[in-house]
């Protein structure tokens, strides 16, 4: 059938279930749900170590067997060595249908394919990607369930409420002592803080801490307790350093990029956004930090303090607030090296929080629906103002919602941000998009070099930006224009079978990929 | 039935239900057991204000219900006022059979007796008390059904697990924003750490912050985060400080208690026990604080760093850690201004935990289990070394197991130290306590200014203290010395309505209280 938003999503799907449908982007707003499913919890013998010598010591006593989920988070990045190591251990014991449900998979993960082809590993739910062989796998219909791929919010959603019950939790620790007390922003491989794990820590069967520091009890700061975790196990190194962080993040110094960046800003200005106590979130790409900058200049010299910036935190962000321009940041993962330093000073204004408080829109009131503005990342947009960030024009995936949906959701202001023409000549601003991840019910605006579109559906925004000058047109005709600039589209061979199930943050299914042929 | 500790406990106890029966204080380690139940949540809806203009609106929006179960936590000790204000405005509205799980009740809750005296309160569950008016009259019968005593570890493993199902958790909030985000080191009713209030929060249907102190958004530090709160609440003043926290905490300068605390640290000294990473807990009491400060000069002399002090958390031991004589702090609730105001100042050393992370022996390891050296108060102690935490000599309900019974559990070594004759020419030694809080399985001894008795179940203790010149006598022989100083006995006439339930931590039935004639 096809859903409201007039994707084909049948309403069952061999090996994830019957679908509930997307039924618009609050339709489930302030409803009841579950919170928390029982689980059965082995407790603490006194004077019984947990410590294992090594990752076998640790597999012999865990209660493995084929179909169980196993967890991972995605803090390290594309510099992790703990979920290869695990998952090679667990292959190499002969375990089957395995399904791992990672909070983000990277190109670094390549060694997870072959696990993939043999039936070793034969699901995978992740709400982060990085494009690269895992992804590829995917799309190429290799994996022989579909992937279930969630938002951030989704996914600790899904695991507080019991519909993605972890067997075993494995945590990459950059500091962990022998009891299992973890943080993740000292050690050898500091990352910063590992929000995305809490939820699993928290409601997984069994948690096992995977660490190459192990410190004196207790270990100091602590993110995740000795309370929830069952056995540590001492590696060499959990990751590669080079891998874990980018160094410095840079503002774009690319003219037409700086422009667009200008436009959302002078955009949100007039709109009245712009302000004391003003929140805001954007990503580190190049574009979307130079917003950063053109928000920084204004408040500046307005005297302006912000509440917060919140999300992947940067070196701007952290530079910010040593300047005073934020009263707090809501880190949910470190992006670079200066936010992973800056969190290890203990700054009390710089708060971590978990991904059920950053956007599970389940619980009692998550962060992002406190923030003002939301600058979105994303692949394509379409004429309803769809966003796409998930797969390709090629039909491949490329990455997953992570935050976008969430923030896109709770923020009073969400803007994507972009050239209208992009590499080979695509055009961001599609009829349809390949994929929906984020509902145009929740996309506000789009700032391009060529013009920007507002979402008709924000006819305040409409009327506050009468008059300012800005280059406001219909999404029709940036679409036309990006036609007349000859505009390449691909036209991938795309089969019946599912690969993929895009989860609504709410848990319903927005859209389904397609194996690529 | 006679219990395995002697006790005469029934099978069934009418308003308590079926009785498990206590089977020895590590029966149940390592056993499996559910962890969390569910609850119902009401998710957060996007621009719904939390914020209620007075108890009343909160009350409004709540779905308040005969029977129901409502929690509060003893943070602001003696000072608090929410539970009498929260209670008193739920009985004006008529609502009967109230189920009050505070953490703890103190003499300033004495607007509570009348509200047990006409139905309102028909049930309490405490782990912290404080003699006064409403310990009296639970002890006196006026409470309808019986009172459930549990220790922190206890509490929180109950609350976890189920057990105890809370409806609405008030929380006394000394600094809060509009959202819920808490935190209990600032504000004016400043009280320190909320650990107990933890749990319940977590796993309360509903949960409402009670604040005197609302910060702008977002309050740093966090406790309680805004994802775990419903509805905030600002009233006038939560708490009198001068009830909140006592001033400085000060070693008794008696001599006969400091020479008691000497043969303690010596024992200890001699038995092993001060060493590098050695850790340890005691009270804010004189004499036992006199034993952190004999601990305190060995340290100091032979270079020795601690790894943690734990606890309720005082002066005392925030400054042996700022002089590096503790490499952390394991802080569960302040004791004092200076505790509280070094919390305050955000060291990452001074770590908070939960009442679970304290105690809970059903969790994946609790702080307790770490602890080498636990200093223990207590009212009695009787020749089969079981501590009464609980009652007078007069039956009459004078405290609550608060940690003692987990640290007794958990630590490597835990001593009582009191003078052996008390006020009114009490022997601290009796042949059978009147309520048996913690089994003399868990406690090692007991040192006293007549001698010490150490539990013969400790021939290790034995062995390394001989030749040590400490005055080691068989308990039965202090026994005799209290006799033969003229020990006073009480007899009080006790009837036979159960009036309170003793729960081991582990949430088996260790005795009962018995009505007051």
């Amino acid at each position: 059938m096809k859903n409201i938003l007039g994707r084909e999503v049948p309403d069952y799907i061999e090996d994830y279930g019957t679908v509930r449908h997307y039924a618009g982007a609050f339709a489930l707003a302030g409803q009841p749900s579950k919170r928390a499913e029982a689980r059965i919890e082995k407790g603490a013998v006194i004077g019984q170590s947990k410590l294992c010598k090594d990752l076998e010591e640790a597999l012999d006593k865990l209660p493995l067997r084929d179909g169980m989920t196993v967890s991972f988070h995605h803090h390290l990045r594309n510099g992790d060595f703990v979920t290869n190591q695990v998952m090679e251990a667990i292959a190499r014991r002969g375990y089957k249908d395995i399904h791992v449900a990672a909070s983000g998979l990277f190109a670094c993960h390549a060694p997870l394919v072959p696990l993939i082809e043999d039936g070793t590993i034969t699901k995978i739910s992740v709400s982060t990607f990085g494009a690269g062989p895992v992804a590829q796998a995917i799309s190429a219909g290799k994996l022989q369930k579909p992937a279930v791929l969630m938002s951030h919010g989704g996914r600790a959603r899904a695991v507080e409420n019991g519909e993605l019950h972890i067997d075993i939790a494995f945590c990459a620790s950059p500091s962990c002592d022998a009891m299992g007390n973890i943080n993740g922003s000292h050690g050898k491989s500091a990352c910063g803080c590992l929000s995305y794990m809490y939820a699993d820590a928290a409601f997984a069967d069994y948690v096992v801490a995977v660490t190459d520091t192990l410190t004196p009890y207790p270990n100091t700061p602590i993110e995740i307790s000795e309370h929830l975790v069952d056995l540590v196990v001492q590696v060499d190194a959990i990751g590669d350093p080079a891998g874990i962080a980018s160094g410095a993040t840079k503002v774009t110094e690319d003219p037409a990029r700086l422009a667009v960046a200008e436009m959302a800003a002078e955009l949100l200005d007039q709109a009245g956004y712009v302000q004391q106590g003003m929140s805001f979130q954007t990503g580190a790409g190049g574009i979307s930090l130079a917003v950063a900058a053109r928000l920084r200049e204004r408040m500046l010299k307005r005297g302006i303090t912000g509440s917060f910036g919140s999300g992947g935190i940067h070196g701007y962000f952290t530079r910010m607030l040593d300047e005073g321009l934020f009263r707090a940041l809501w880190n949910v993962q470190c992006f670079d090296i200066e936010s992973i330093e800056h969190l290890a000073r203990h700054d009390p204004r710089h708060l971590i929080m978990s991904g059920s408080l950053y956007g599970n829109p389940e619980n009692k009131g998550c962060v992002v629906n406190n923030l003002d503005i939301m600058i979105l990342g994303g692949f394509e947009v379409d004429t309803d103002f769809h966003l796409n960030v998930i797969t390709g024009s090629n039909g491949v995936i490329m990455s997953a919602s992570g935050g976008n949906e969430d923030c896109a959701a709770g923020s009073k202001i969400s803007l994507v941000v972009s050239n209208l023409m992009k590499k080979g000549n695509r055009c961001m601003i599609r009829e349809k998009v390949t994929t929906i991840t984020t509902p145009g019910d929740t996309v506000d605006g789009i700032v391009t070099d060529k013009g920007i579109a507002i979402n008709p559906r924000r006819t305040d925004l409409m009327e506050k930006l009468k008059g300012s000058g800005l280059p406001i047109v219909d999404i029709q005709e940036l679409y036309q224009m990006g036609q007349k600039l000859g505009a390449v589209e691909d036209h991938p061979k795309i089969g019946d079978r599912i690969v993929g199930v895009v989860e609504y943050r709410d848990g319903t299914v927005i859209d389904v990929v397609r194996q690529v042929l």
